[in-house]
């Protein structure tokens, strides 16, 4: 694909919403699947963008992610409420989530909704700007019952999912956007790492005989090596903390362990969502300001490398997700072909030059 | 002091009570103050226990924190509430808003307080078992708009205080306790460190020629290193973020910013504490039995070495507190000595042998 053919987010969202509805998904269900994908292209987090969109299509036809239907409310209070999806795509159930976290919050000063099997989330990142854009405060977690890959402090087995963290938060000018994982590194990093020939470029991964490694190749050995919590051979009892953190607040809260996932739930995901509305504590705009202070204050450090100026959460992505809706969307020849493989798979051909602009 | 001298907390509370009384502090303010001061030294907390007395009492006695009075609700909806403690010792503000959570999330299924301008707040371990107790999860951070002492990542000077971050939540057994810096350190371990001649275990202190580094006596240098933020080298934006969490959360949230903090506010610390009722969204024990799983899961892992099986999040301190509970509290020489400042600063003559039992 030559840089002239770049597709604009709206004419592949278009695209990847008709080929969802092809398996099965309401025209909702669709759209919102499509769109956050997409979401996930533009802000640069492609590993969870529509690279995983064959997946979607996949999950959708076997079954394994319900089409259609709405999420149910399994029990609550003015500011808590548990969801279960019941295997509809966190795609289209955490906006909704999200949007009732914020009317909670415009009553009581917080809101959280808590979502247990809800197939593919993505990437978090992607629905932190509903909050944010609406003058709030908000705070994201999530968790696999099913998986066990990360490591706790002082093992070399594992008994956490990977556990994604993020946030989101309004300043005076671009918001604060924070997701990350809770290990030292991320399942699919080491996938990629392992497919390019290349060492990781620190020692992320716990042997099965207790050593910290930087070589992928021991992630699908027998037995395999897995992900060592956040904080490392020195530190991390505090990156145990924190995954104990994610799973407490997801797992535990909604009542909805390793012990309760189905094999059908292998891949659903359990999410801890929490929006504050800072006018409930302070006047309209204090919180901005404060968070505005707090940018400069980190631009104000000074760099190791004058090259290098220290840099804002959120930053990066929302330069690439501008000059990706300037430009069209960079999709490398890999996803491009991923892509070719939906249009096949659904029979929906890709957006060409013609109609990529 | 030989074994059979270690003071019962019961007695060390009633000393320290006293001593902060001669101070000025209100019967119910110092004592507070002391039964949290002492809940520090009964969990090994011990840089956060009676060793701090005598920064407690001389800022009474300067008038830096105030001895009687309460904390105002500055504003605040059904499950949020900011608090100004007017600079009120958070030994005695923190339990109050940790029971007013409480009795928000009965209501609305979470309660959050923050609080701003509160001296002392010491260890945030000492104030989790109050929510535990009551069946709830609880989830603090603590800030110091008037300190500067981390570095964000990329930068080798600092623009964040050393942040704490707390959690406790009940199980079917012991609670799950949780007490870390968001720094690969803290400052008492580094001044600790120096005071011995020893070198950091790892390099935690970033130079101010930008090089990471195990030496504390750069601590003291000019210009001084600065701690870095978890995550180090390789990952330090994942601490960074983490701070920015503490302090957009503590900071931003108050409207009581880095700027705002006035010079008696030199040491003030801002709190967030959050407290979630988990009956609000499951049966009653669901929680607790989901916590145990999760504790059972994490004890189930291999060890790497097999003479330190994984540590459960707070046992080491429930420990430390069940063996001093029944055989007094196991004060060093150097503390002792600190206490006996205290006891001439206040005449009030510490506990002997005769009377510690």
């Amino acid at each position: 694909m030559s840089e002239e053919k770049k597709p604009t987010a709206a004419v592949m969202t278009a695209w990847a919403s008709r080929c969802l509805m092809k398996q099965g998904a309401t025209p909702d269900v669709a759209q919102s699947m499509a769109e956050h994908l997409v979401a996930g292209d533009l802000l640069g987090f492609r590993t969870h963008g529509l690279l995983r969109l064959r997946y979607n299509l996949q999950a959708l036809q076997r079954g394994q992610t319900k089409p259609a239907g709405e999420p149910e409310l399994v029990q609550g209070r003015a500011a808590i409420e548990l969801w279960d999806a019941d295997l509809l795509s966190g795609l289209y159930v955490v906006p909704k989530a999200v949007k009732r976290a914020i009317a909670m919050a415009r009553v009581c000063g917080t809101g959280t909704v808590v979502i247990r099997r809800t197939q593919h989330v993505a990437a978090l990142a992607v629905y932190l700007e509903q909050a944010v854009d609406a003058g709030m405060l908000i705070q994201m977690m999530c968790s696999t019952p099913a998986q066990e890959v990360v490591a706790p402090y002082g093992a070399k087995s594992a008994c956490f999912s990977p556990n994604p963290f993020a946030l989101g938060v309004p300043t005076e000018s671009a918001p604060i956007l924070l997701d990350m994982s809770l290990s030292m590194t991320a399942a699919g990093k080491v996938r990629t790492a392992l497919a390019e020939n290349k060492q990781l470029p620190y020692a992320a991964l716990i042997t099965a005989e207790g050593d910290y490694s930087c070589d992928p190749a021991t992630f699908v050995a027998e037995p395999a090596s897995v992900l060592a919590s956040l904080g490392g051979k020195e530190l991390g009892y505090k990156g145990t903390g924190l995954n104990l953190f994610s799973e407490l607040w997801t797992l535990a809260l909604s009542d909805y362990g390793r012990k309760d996932a189905a094999p059908a739930d292998a891949d659903a995901n359990t999410v801890w969502l929490q929006v504050v509305d800072p006018t409930a504590v302070a006047e309209q705009g204090a919180f901005e300001r404060q968070a505005s202070a707090l940018v400069e204050a980190l631009k104000n450090t000074q760099p190791i490398d004058p090259q290098q100026p220290v840099r804002v959460p959120g930053a990066g992505a929302l330069a690439t997700r501008a000059r990706q809706l300037t430009h069209g969307i960079e999709y490398s020849a890999a996803t491009w072909r991923q892509l070719e493989w939906c249009a096949d798979f659904c029979d929906e051909p890709l957006p060409t030059a013609a109609n990529a602009q």
